[in-house]
C-alpha cells in the first residue's frame, strides 16, 4: 500500500477553493431572512446534512447516521485492526449565527479525505468524519447531544427532555435518523484519536498574528448566580444617606469580580476569565431605588486551582463589597460547574511538529469555549486546531475567517493525520 | 358671623376615627384582586368619586365636576369677594398602590370642612376641596391632568393624547364629567391659597421622629439617558485584556453618579438625589461580554444651581469613567427637565406657627416627589403638609400612616386654614 503523500509548506493536497465553496454553499442553506441559521433538529439542518452526505459519498466515503444522530462519513483503512482516526465538529448553528462555527471543522475533515481520495491514497487506519448532532445549546436544553451520545454521556433521563411542541429529545433524535433505544453508556473503543478544527471565537491569534492555535486545555466552566437585595424606596423622597440601593451594592460586586479575574488572569498561572453577562434589575423603574439585582457570572479556568481561588473570593470577600454599600448578598448559587479538559499531550506535539513543517506560525493555547472535543477526550486521545477569525466575532452573521486561514488549518489536520496514521 | 373655633393642642374638631373610616372605605373601592387600585378614568375611580361626592354633600358642600374633570366640593364663605381657599389632592392610584397616596389629602380636606360644619362655623372665604383628576401618570401618558387644567397648563395638543382602545384624553375627560371644549389657558383668579396634605413617601420624618413636614420646595426633576457601548465578545474565548466590556464601563458611571450625588447632597446647599433606576444590558447572555448598557438616571434638586452642577459633571467628567474601562459613552440624552417649585414663604410660616400651637414637631423640608401643588403654585400661594409614612413605603399595598399621624396633619390644615381665613 502507498503511504500518505508527503506534503509540507503549501500543502497542495488541500484545495482552498473547494473547501471555501462548500462553506459558502452550506451558508446558503439557512432559514430564510435570518442568515445564518441551521438549528439542530430542524428541516434546514437536515438539508445541510443532505449536502454533507452527498459530498462525503462523492469523496469515496460510506455514510450513516449512528444511534445518537451523528452523521458519519467513513473511509475504510487498509488495516482493519488499526482502529479509527476521527475528525469531527458540528453543522448546527445558533440562531442568526455564522458560517464557520462548527461547520468549518466538518468541511475541513471532508477536505482531508478528498485530498486523500484525489491522491489515490488509502490510509492504514479507518478515517471517520463526524458531524456531531446539536453541539450548540438546543431547544431541548442540552448541548453536545451527539458527542455525549457517542462517548457514553447521554444519560437516559436526558432523552426525556422536551423541546418545542413538547417533543421529547428521544423523538427528535429519531427524526434525525438516530435510534435512541440502543444508546447506552457503553462507548466505542475503536477510536484511536480525535481531531477537531474550529474557529477560535476570540482575538488571541489575530492580535498575535498567528496562523493556528494548538489547544492544550479546554476550560472548566462554572456559572454563579448572585442576588443583591436592598429596599425599593421612592427615588425622589429618599435622601442618599437613607437608601439601601441594590444597584449600588451590585456594581461593587461586578467591579470586584472583574478585578479579581484580571488579577488571576495576569498571575501567569493559566487562562482565567470571568464575565458578568446577565444583569437583572428590579423594579427597573426610573423613580424607584433598585431593590434587587440578579447577576449571572460565567467563569472559565484552565486549572481547578484557579477556579477554587476565584470561588473562595466569591464566598469570602465578595459579600462584604455589597455590605459596604448597606445592602445584602441574599443568595450565591452555583448554577453549573464543569471541570477543565486536558487535551492529549502527544497529539499536541504532533500538531506542533506538523505546523512547523508546514511553516505555520502557532501557539499552544487554552480554549475558552466548550467543544465536542470535551466529550471525545474522555474516550480517546484528543486535540484541537484553532484558526483565526476576524475580530474574534462568532455566533453572529459577521463571523469570518479567510479562505487561506481555513486552508492552513485544514492542511495542518492533513499533516497530523498522516503522522498519526504512521504511528 | 362667628369666627373659627379656637383650637390648638389636641384639636378636637378634627375627628380621627371619621377620617380613618373614610380612608378604609375608599381603600375597599378597588379593582378586585389587586388592592389598592383605583386608576384614573376607570369605572372604579368613578365609584370612589361617588363616595367622595356623597361625603362632600353630607358635610354641607355643593359639588360639581369642573371642565377639567376635577371633582370639587364647595362651602360658600360669608364674604363673596374674599375668594377661595382650596385644599386639594387626588383620589386616583397607581396600579397595586396604597390607600394613602393622594386620597389622604382629599379626605383631610373633607374632614376640615366637616369639622367646620359640626362647629356651625362659616368661614369668610369660600372653601373648596378638590379631587384633582389623574395626578398619577395616566394611561394617556400624562400626569396631573386636572391640576394642569385648572391652572392653564393643559395644552390643547395634550387632549389628543390617546390611551387604551385609542380613546383620546379629550373623550376620557368627558367621560369623567368634564367639558374639554371649554378648557382654556385662562386660569381661575379667585384662588387665594392652596394647601395639600400628602404622605411623605420617604423616611425623613420617620427617622427624625417628627409629626409633620412643611414643604418649602418641590424638587426639579431631570431625567437623563446614558448609553455605554463596548463589543459583544465571547465570554470564554476573549482574555480579560482584550475585552471592551460595556458593563465594566457602566458600573463606573453608576458609581460616579452615586458618589457625585452624595457629595452634592452632603454639601448642605439643598436637597439633591440621583438614582440609576433603569438598567438595560445587551445582549444579557451569560456567555457574551456585554456590548451595551442603557441607563436612565432620575435626578432631583432643590435648586437649579445643584442641578446644573450635576449636569456639568455628567457632560464633562462622566464619559471618562467609561473610557477608563476601554468603552465609550455613545449617547447622553436629557429625557425631561423640569424646574423646582418654591412654595409660598408666608403660608409656610403660617403652617409652622400652627404646628407649634398644636404642639406638633415639624421641619421645613423639600419634597422629592411632584404633586398637584406644583401646578397650583403657579397661580396661587401654595403650601404642603407631609405626614410620616411607615418605612417611607409608597405606591405599594404596604403603604401606611397611623390614624393619629393623619389626624395631626389634618388638624394642622384646619388651624392653618383658620389663620388664612383671618388674614
Amino acid at each position: 500500500m502507498d503511504s500518505f503523500p508527503l506534503l509540507a509548506k503549501g500543502n497542495k493536497a488541500v484545495n482552498q477553493d473547494r473547501l471555501w465553496d462548500d462553506l459558502m454553499a452550506l451558508g446558503n442553506i439557512t432559514e430564510p431572512g435570518m442568515p445564518y441559521t441551521r438549528r439542530s433538529f430542524s428541516e434546514m439542518f437536515l438539508k445541510g446534512r443532505d449536502y454533507l452526505r452527498h459530498a462525503f459519498e462523492k469523496a469515496g466515503m460510506t455514510t450513516n447516521v449512528d444511534e445518537n444522530g451523528n452523521l458519519i462519513g467513513r473511509l475504510e483503512g487498509t488495516d482493519p485492526d488499526a482502529g479509527v482516526l476521527m475528525i469531527g465538529s458540528h453543522s448546527d448553528t445558533v440562531p442568526s449565527g455564522g458560517r464557520f462555527d462548527g461547520v468549518a471543522g466538518v468541511v475541513a475533515g471532508l477536505e482531508v479525505v478528498r485530498a486523500l481520495y484525489d491522491a489515490g491514497v488509502t490510509p492504514r487506519h479507518t478515517i471517520e468524519i463526524v458531524d456531531c448532532l446539536a453541539e450548540e445549546m438546543s431547544e431541548f436544553g442540552l448541548s453536545c447531544v451527539g458527542s455525549r451520545g457517542m462517548t457514553g454521556h447521554l444519560q437516559p433521563a436526558m432523552l426525556d427532555y422536551t423541546g418545542p411542541k413538547d417533543e421529547s429529545l428521544r423523538s427528535a433524535i429519531t427524526r434525525m435518523g438516530g435510534d435512541p433505544d440502543v444508546i447506552s453508556q457503553e462507548t466505542r473503543d475503536d477510536i484511536k484519536g480525535y481531531l477537531e478544527l474550529h474557529i477560535e471565537q476570540g482575538r488571541v491569534l489575530e492580535s498575535e498574528e498567528l496562523d493556528v492555535g494548538i489547544v492544550t486545555t479546554i476550560v472548566g466552566i462554572t456559572r454563579i448566580e448572585i442576588i443583591v437585595t436592598g429596599l425599593p424606596d421612592h427615588a425622589g423622597t429618599t435622601p442618599m444617606h437613607l437608601r439601601k440601593d441594590a444597584l449600588s451594592g451590585a456594581i461593587e460586586v461586578v467591579a470586584g469580580i472583574r478585578d479579581k479575574a484580571k488579577e488571576l488572569s495576569d498571575a501567569g498561572e493559566g487562562y482565567f476569565v470571568a464575565t458578568t453577562g446577565e444583569f437583572y434589575l428590579e423594579p427597573n423603574a426610573a423613580n424607584v431605588v433598585p431593590s434587587q439585582v440578579k447577576l449571572v457570572i460565567d467563569t472559565r479556568a484552565q486549572t481547578r486551582e484557579l477556579m477554587e481561588t476565584f470561588l473562595t473570593f466569591v464566598r469570602e470577600e465578595m459579600p462584604a463589597l455589597a455590605m459596604a454599600q448597606g445592602v445584602e448578598v441574599s443568595e450565591t448559587k452555583i448554577l453549573s460547574d464543569s471541570l477543565h479538559t486536558e487535551c492529549d499531550e502527544g497529539l499536541g506535539n504532533l500538531l506542533l511538529e506538523a505546523a512547523n513543517e508546514l511553516g505555520l506560525t502557532s501557539k499552544k493555547m487554552t480554549s475558552g469555549a466548550g467543544h465536542d472535543a470535551v466529550f471525545f477526550s474522555r474516550i480517546a486521545p484528543t486535540a484541537m486546531v484553532f484558526v483565526p477569525c476576524r475580530g474574534g466575532r462568532s455566533h453572529c452573521p459577521e463571523e469570518w475567517s479567510e479562505p487561506a486561514q481555513l486552508a492552513a488549518g485544514t492542511a495542518l489536520l492533513f499533516e497530523t493525520l498522516r503522522k498519526m496514521d504512521a504511528r
